[in-house]
């Protein structure tokens, strides 16, 4: 397991520095942020992704622009700037709308520290709540190593996109049970979904799982259904961006298909929920801002023209799966029902919270 | 409305071409088939596909064999050679293993002649079975945009893979009741599935749309979900490699999980068959041999590679969506429900041609 050693952003000798996940699989890139509009850059084109992981990088990115201007302008500025490079996930919305008010009720001179000092807090804390998750999903894959008619106990995990040690600072939400698991001893494989258009699956989860040596197979998005059919499943995982009180839950594009299949063929779906992702407001699903990405995304791969010029494509980079599909949410504090009551029993501080952070 | 001259298959001056599928949507290749290896190659490597053309090229094929050698060796080794190159679509194997059971009744000096009008009688009757879907199909396009609340009473359409023209000799199944409806002056719009991994709905289906004039837009294969959710979908039309008397559908994989989708949203989802690609003889959906496809297909594209060296990638290329899931089958002969009673009601003679025909 050398999973740990992942370390997707970083600060080294005062340098904020990044993985470029636009590079892989091919290559590990390393690239440094100096100011707030190359952490909004790495945001907007994903050089960093995952709403965790998006979180902790806007966080440095505040932390850059009070290091080169701390005025009441700048600290709009940047939040502005950063808010507007993704719409969906919340984490991103919840730390800047936050850092924005502490900062006002600073005095210049103090902003920097502080912003660094928060964004260094988040990223220790988004280490500290994957490693839980990783123990209250271990739990449960432990469970189903129990109850498998497999060789060896073995326990087949599909998951979509990228929810992994690349999409957070530490183990990653729905791959942290994952590589707790495998390291406990347990045999697992992971099905791995593509993940179109952006094929964070094929890129990113298939590299992280291969570095750790989990066995794993990729797959296109349209497979997993028949997976399910076929008996070669026990168990999806996924990730959110964004998960509402009521337990509906944001993710990318193509996971309520998962949840569907699961449902119809009797098999646990759970989603890996780190707290900070938790939209106490929003209460109507279809009130979720849907990023819709340039359709070029969709036209072209790696130079490669997939459809006929002039075509027209469409790109929406999330959807919602409706609470009723899914068996749980793995979250920092426990297993909870994906229900409001669910939800405040693990955080009764969070609907008591409601209406106070908003930005909108 | 340029479509009824789009002939994916054909015969000129002697010689059996076809439209080279693999070179679409960049370019527009004709290929010229000289043996029956080169049909057998050209339906392997899906130059030509679509359960439909696969039937139909397969019959070339078999002419051909006839051409250069009309042995009972040679009968068995076309044959052979033949149903050996899809394993899921059923008319492949309907036709072959009629067509070897006619040529063994007849003298060798007779086998070519035979063939070739068998091929060429196929050809024309799935020419006339698509026309007679669009017929039937229309009257169901006609109702949803008497029903339709869009401006312009326009129908929206989702369909996956490429049920077209290029899969068939004529107008497609899952696209005739659309290019009917066109030409009748519905308004309407297709959401085209890119499909994955070989991108037929991106590169094919897109490609015969545009040049039929019919707006479309294409969306990767995780969208369908949230596009229904939205209310951006009035209705899905696929096609089918195989459908049992039971109703249940084999169609390209990914079908399946729309199906679940529109369920899940009400929406009506019909499959466009043709009677030829009914399966009488299979009755467990599990007993389908679901083609398994090079993995290199789900890992590299257009020579980018998508996944990290020595990624396992598995590639089934097909799955069965559940009679219960299916709002009608569109046939030549008219709608009918899903179900063996269905399916009786317009194919009397189906169930009791079951086990005359089989070759397994």
């Amino acid at each position: 397991m050398r999973t740990s050693d992942l370390r997707p952003i970083f600060v080294d000798a005062g340098v904020v520095r990044i993985i470029d996940q636009t590079r892989l699989p091919s290559e590990l890139v390393l690239r440094s942020l100096a100011s707030v509009d190359e952490a909004a850059e790495a945001i907007r084109s994903m050089r960093v992704r995952g709403a965790p992981l998006i979180g902790v990088t806007a966080a440095f990115g505040m932390a850059l622009a009070m290091r080169s201007d701390p005025s009441d302008e700048a600290v709009d500025a940047a939040s502005s700037l950063l808010l507007a490079t993704r719409p969906t996930g919340v984490n991103l919305r919840t730390v800047i709308t936050g850092l924005r008010a502490e900062l006002g009720n600073l005095a210049p001179a103090g902003r920097h520290a502080h912003a660094a000092a928060v964004a260094e807090r988040l990223r220790e804390e988004d280490v500290a709540i994957n490693r839980a998750i990783g123990e209250h999903g271990l739990v449960l894959l432990r469970e189903l190593a129990g109850r498998s008619r497999r060789p060896g106990g073995r326990v087949e995990i599909l998951t979509h996109c990228n929810a992994g040690a690349l999409a957070t600072a530490g183990l990653g939400t729905a791959t942290a049970p994952i590589y707790r698991a495998a390291e406990a001893g347990i045999d697992l494989h992971v099905w791995v979904d593509e993940t179109r258009p952006r094929n964070q699956g094929s890129a990113l989860t298939a590299w992280e799982l291969g570095r750790a040596g989990i066995p794993h197979t990729v797959v296109v998005d349209n497979a997993g259904g028949h997976l399910m059919q076929r008996g070669l499943v026990d168990v999806c995982v996924v990730g959110t961006d964004r998960t509402l009180a009521s337990g509906d839950v944001c993710n990318k594009i193509g996971t309520y298909l998962k949840a569907l299949a699961a449902d119809d063929n009797g098999l646990p779906f759970y989603v890996a929920l780190p707290g900070p992702s938790i939209d106490w407001e929003t209460t109507d699903p279809a009130a979720i801002p849907i990023e819709e990405r340039d359709g070029r995304e969709v036209a072209e791969l790696g130079g490669t023209r997939l459809v006929p010029p002039g075509t027209p494509t469409a790109n929406f980079g999330f959807d919602v799966t409706p609470a009723r599909l899914v068996t749980g949410l793995i979250t920092e504090r426990g297993v909870c029902a994906a229900s409001a009551d669910g939800l405040r029993g693990l955080y009764p501080e969070g609907s008591a919270s409601a209406g106070r952070t908003t930005g909108r």
